[in-house]
């Protein structure tokens, strides 16, 4: 396989990057492939998008295959743009580097190597011994990714990608003294958590949140807020409900909590056995894991996640303290703060119990990745640096 | 005179404003033009441009001539666009209503007519009694009242544009437990703090942070991180330094603050006389001022500044506790937040010292009217509703 930069592409080829960025587009389709990776396909024939294609959710058609139906007799002699190398293995549908193969194309053009090790360079080696010429545009390596990162995160760390939803007034608190925080953010803010939420496998809180808000912590289609074309083609990906993880090392989570009630798997970690738990509803698990400091170590838990239930991206909504300790370990990947323009002052409650920064040089610090303003509020997301 | 909007101009004028829009544009050339209004205007002949001016600086010749002298012959029977009323009377220049029509200028377009009580409409009726017609563009009144805000506020209230800046971490602190904070945000947002002066007529501290932090205040030229171009045509307006104004009820400011040391003058406001006093610095002026709360009556500080310095943008730099207090008296126009992205936890210190507010409905609300990432940080601009 070939590996080579934008700059290298010669005239003949000089288009490549411009499909390649519109099959990573295309991968962005799906809000959730869990546990699979959102992956793109478009099929070129003579300088024309013969088919396009991406993976819609798990159990669907991956990319190659969408677009090379798409396609039909077109795809013979034709190029393929894959956001992520064909995968050579049969697993819910058969392998692609065989569907790609079979339909004649004469060329595949990757962003980057498939990280699971039943694909991992095979998906390529299947290609160019059927005498397919396989390209990796190496600049589009971060971008495809990054429309993926979970996929990642999970298959190279072990982990899942890990979110860390944040809300605050201007001046850095998350409720009045005595709780009231009822829509400090606006709808729009909420509908993004919604969407974060819709694009996770699972979302995170703690029992000190689920004994104060009793939250849902569901994904509500009809405050998605998504385009009408966005909805449609999202229909199996948002068929399941993320599952619910309630960090409880005592086990104190009430049967009655609401988090527990609606559709869909909640799994709570605990400390201890959970033999004591009476009448536990059918759709809670429990599951007893290693102690960090006489908390669920969450680390455990994350590993947990990745390899008992696949999840690839996991959202952290929990409180102050929960999110800190997530922080603190250096476990978030991705921060995303919403910011409402209200100043609650200075007895409300802070935005995360951090303690004992005593030097500048100490402070937690992040880069902004994205800043934008969302009907009256500031959606800051930021990665640790 | 015509108040016209712009979907009521007919053909033969339909780009007037595009000229009033570069008027207005102009206007904001000067940094600062205190006391004066920033004021641009464009000079119009068959549908060519043929003299620009804008108010360099206080002393320096008004808009209206500059864009004069530019046109030389070719202002006769020119449209002239000017973002405010063309004053009628002799101040540290001649009346530009006399100069337009000196020029021969044939037709007259103006944004908004000026508060001054001295020109108040009388610029309008010079202009109109030497038979040019005068025709008022209201939709871009909101605009050219806006791009010198102060000169509005102090002539219509009494009392300057309050603008207030903060700089906070993520979570909303302004420093650790121990005071310390230097460097909190980057060098892009010290730059643009260093412009915000370069505004101002003067620049609000307390007492308590001249004794915590020694600040200077002063605008460092070399520290504007402005254009060649803007610094060149703003020489004028930055060679005077705003006022820096103390507020100091108990006269507690050392002689050895750096304040004080700095070329410029100082403005410190108590609420006793200033006899106990030994050798003030010469640049120093001590003012005794009402009292509200055993404080420094902060309405009677700005009403002072605008009627006894005709100041018209100030800034307020203060700590947690003062700058609330300008914000909870309803003070203040205009915030100015910079966020660095850190967490300095909550042991570090509070954005504001604003206690009391035990329900939501009691929360200070904002909007945003500016948003955007500054460098590392973020910088948003709001306004009180």
């Amino acid at each position: 396989m070939k590996k080579i930069r934008n700059d290298e592409l010669e005239t003949a080829v000089i288009d490549w990057p411009v499909y390649m960025r519109r099959a990573i587009d295309l991968a962005g389709n799906s809000i959730n492939t869990s546990p699979n990776p959102r992956v793109g396909c478009v099929l070129v024939s003579n300088q024309e998008i013969v088919g396009e294609g991406w993976h819609v959710a798990v159990g669907e058609a991956h990319a190659e295959v969408m677009a090379l139906r798409q396609a039909g007799d077109r795809a013979k002699s034709s190029t393929a743009f894959v956001s992520l190398e064909p995968c050579s293995h049969t697993g819910r549908t058969g392998p692609c580097s065989d569907a790609l193969i079979a339909a004649g194309v004469s060329e595949v053009v990757i962003a980057c190597i498939d990280p699971n090790p039943e694909v991992a360079g095979k998906g390529v080696e299947k290609l160019i011994a059927a005498g397919i010429a396989v390209t990796q545009l190496t600049e589009f390596d971060a971008l495809a990714r990054a429309v993926t990162p979970g996929y990642f995160k999970r298959r190279e760390q072990g982990t899942p990608y890990v979110r860390c939803k944040l809300a605050m007034s201007l001046d850095g608190r998350t409720a009045l003294a005595n709780g009231e925080s009822k829509w400090i953010s606006g709808s729009a803010s909420r509908s993004d958590v919604q969407r974060l939420r819709a694009a996770s496998s699972a979302v995170i809180t703690g029992i000190e949140t689920v004994l104060a808000d009793d939250p849902s912590l569901n994904v509500r289609i009809d405050e998605l807020n998504l385009h009408q074309d966005d909805l449609a083609r999202n229909e199996q990906a948002l068929a399941k409900q993320p599952l619910r993880v309630i960090l409880d090392s005592q086990l104190r989570t009430p049967n009655a909590a609401k988090i527990l009630s609606l559709p869909g798997e909640v799994k709570i970690f605990s400390l201890g056995p959970h033999d004591s738990v009476k009448n536990p509803p059918s759709n809670v698990e429990y599951l007893q894991t290693q102690e960090s400091g006489k908390r669920v170590s969450l680390h455990s838990v994350l590993e947990s996640l990745a390899s008992d239930f696949s999840c690839t991206e996991v959202l952290v909504e929990a409180g102050a303290t929960l999110s800190a300790a997530f922080i603190q370990a250096g476990l978030v990947d991705e921060l995303i703060v919403y910011i409402a323009p209200k100043l609650l002052g200075s007895d409300a409650r802070s935005l995360l119990n951090i303690a004992g920064i005593e030097s500048m040089s100490d402070s937690l610090d992040f880069e902004i990745t994205d800043l934008r303003q969302m009907d009256r509020d500031i959606r800051v997301v930021l990665k640790p640096v």
